[in-house]
């Protein structure tokens, strides 16, 4: 068995806990490791029937010591439901597990978050830890103690801020990620570089250019920079009240493009790769962001093979609409964040409505 | 219409919030005051069928300024479900409540329990008061942040700890409160002077010798005292990792009758009335507390017209049965709070079983 290599070891520290994410490879099957960070004699895995067959064995032979009941939902954001929940709150129960258990996320986004949430609330709150196994969960969703699930009139209605209590990411669980999913990760990745600019930017630019994929030897340290990111803006706004929201960059017409297609048609990250396009052309009607600049930006976009235009079979008042109902039911603005330069980007609530029109319009795939 | 009056105003502070809480009467027709606390444009009060026709205009009068939405669930214990929870998840949807809406839980124990969990984890958390309408509510679970939902296999299972914004008790929603209710609140008032002793104690002693009722001129200074003692112990542990667990005094025992008796027997207060003998005993033989004690506990319980012996028609098997799965579902161990003296109780894992069952056996009616 391939010996576990640990690349990066980063340090969360925030008011209310602190917690180490790490960045590595053939981590899942270190015991001793895995040991170290589940110190609870009872253990309930979460997963989907997508990543069970491929890394549970593993995950359950490092916790062989110990109880180890599991939960494998369908896969899907479809599934990120209470009945989920429920799944999980009812396996809990049933196997009798304390207020001192551990529950583990084995998965992408929609399971940390669901296992984000049973934690949070399972006896008012049990140990918790991410092995994200998809590079959007690594660089996104796994870090910053988001959880939620979705109520049937909108996304992460219902959710917590609970922090896990460490971040595993196993860089050979990418290995076995579909392409599409792997650059939809890229689409949050790119959203990183917009907000940092300079080295970081150019790093991902080259990196990009020589064809990234999973075995890409910068592919950890870009990981590792996303999660120092994310980690900057989180420790600055836990719970959201302020720059938090410059991390939903791309996300304001990214999901109103997922809502009016029912989350069917893209990847969570794809759609964000459009709502970046979309929010590169809005900054430039808006605040003048030179056109070098969203070229740039659609260059990137482009070389990770994301989608950047609206569809032409996209109805335009339709994806108003999906961004208004999105709008009343969050803060009543209509919120968006905007580019002054590349590593330079702002909230602004309230854009002119002719610019939004002229930036979808110029987005709109046409005829 | 009567002039609002303040008696007391507490502010608890935690390191997470701080909060005021406010004792006295016409607090609920107090339009600036409910406004001063309730400053979001939309507002959202969850009560129950016994309380909405009460108190629920006057509340509404008070906030008609502001989008005013409401959700009245049946009324007890059996109602604290998913299913209530997502009534108001859903109200909250429906009418497009953003994430600065407040909830305000008019009610007793279980609407505060369920209205604090939908504040908590509705977008990540949302504005919240408590207005308790019921002794109980007033002197034990408004305060604190225990917020939860029962499983159907154990009692507050699903929950979380969120503060709310502040609680507003109207001494005057005693007047309507069932005599049985009222005096179910007296157990816990009972606990608290167990656990604080001394001049506490005999003002709680004199009282109850004077036929403590709704109208006793004593009566808001003793709700105030519980909350400065709960505040105390929530203030030193906020997530009951330690002390906290204290405030279970007479809880371990109380907590078994009424499941084993399905919730349908008594009332919460009422079973932590035998508890608390049962405590008391138990402390007596486990660690030689005073027969003289064990006899003034008993006393004040008497006084109060509380249960205070096991009827001879439960099962004591049973019974221990009951504490057996509730303990494999909380820690593992079966855990008592113990009174070395009045003012110095203590936690315990793991009695003596023959003690025990002395305990229980001189608890019992008996032929």
């Amino acid at each position: 068995m391939a010996k576990s290599e640990i690349y990066f070891k980063l340090e969360l520290a925030l008011e209310t806990a602190a917690y180490p994410i790490l960045i590595g490879r053939h981590l899942l099957q270190d015991n001793s490791l895995i040991n170290h960070h589940v110190q609870s004699k009872q253990v309930c895995i979460v997963t989907n029937t997508t990543v069970a067959p491929l890394y549970l064995p593993v995950l359950r032979k490092a916790l062989a010591n110990k109880q180890c009941d599991v939960v494998i939902l369908d896969d899907g954001e479809f599934y990120k439901t209470s009945s989920s929940l429920f799944q999980i709150y009812d396996t809990l129960v049933h196997h009798q597990h304390h207020r001192d258990t551990t529950l583990i996320a084995l998965g992408g986004g929609v399971i940390g978050d669901i296992t984000g949430f049973a934690a949070s609330t399972y006896q008012r709150g049990v140990s918790f830890i991410q092995i994200p196994t998809t590079l959007l969960a690594q660089v996104d969703s796994a870090v910053g103690g988001k959880t939620a699930i979705n109520h049937p009139q909108g996304k992460n209605l219902i959710g917590t801020f609970y922090q896990p209590d460490a971040v595993i990411m196993d860089m050979g669980s990418l290995a076995t990620l579909p392409s599409r999913e792997f650059r939809a990760g890229l689409a949050e990745i790119i959203k990183y570089a917009i907000l940092q600019g300079g080295a970081f930017l150019e790093a991902l630019l080259l990196a990009l250019q020589n064809r990234m994929d999973c075995h890409s030897p910068s592919l950890p340290a870009i990981i590792r920079d996303c999660c120092l990111i994310k980690a900057g803006v989180v420790q600055s706004d836990e719970r959201e009240l302020n720059n938090r929201a410059l991390l939903n960059l791309g996300h304001t017409i990214g999901h109103a493009l997922e809502a009016c297609t029912h989350y069917q048609r893209w990847l969570h990250g794809e759609a964000v790769a459009i709502g970046l396009y979309c929010a590169a052309l809005l900054s430039h009607y808006e605040e003048g962001l030179s056109i070098a600049v969203v070229n740039t930006i659609d260059e990137l976009l482009r070389l990770a093979e994301l989608p950047r235009r609206i569809p032409r079979d996209i109805n335009l008042l339709q994806l108003r609409e999906c961004m208004n109902q999105d709008k009343k039911i969050k803060n009543n603005t209509l919120r968006f964040v905007l580019i002054r330069a590349l590593g330079d980007c702002y909230l602004k609530d309230g854009v002119a409505e002719p610019n939004l029109e002229r930036a979808l319009g110029e987005a709109f795939e046409g005829e």
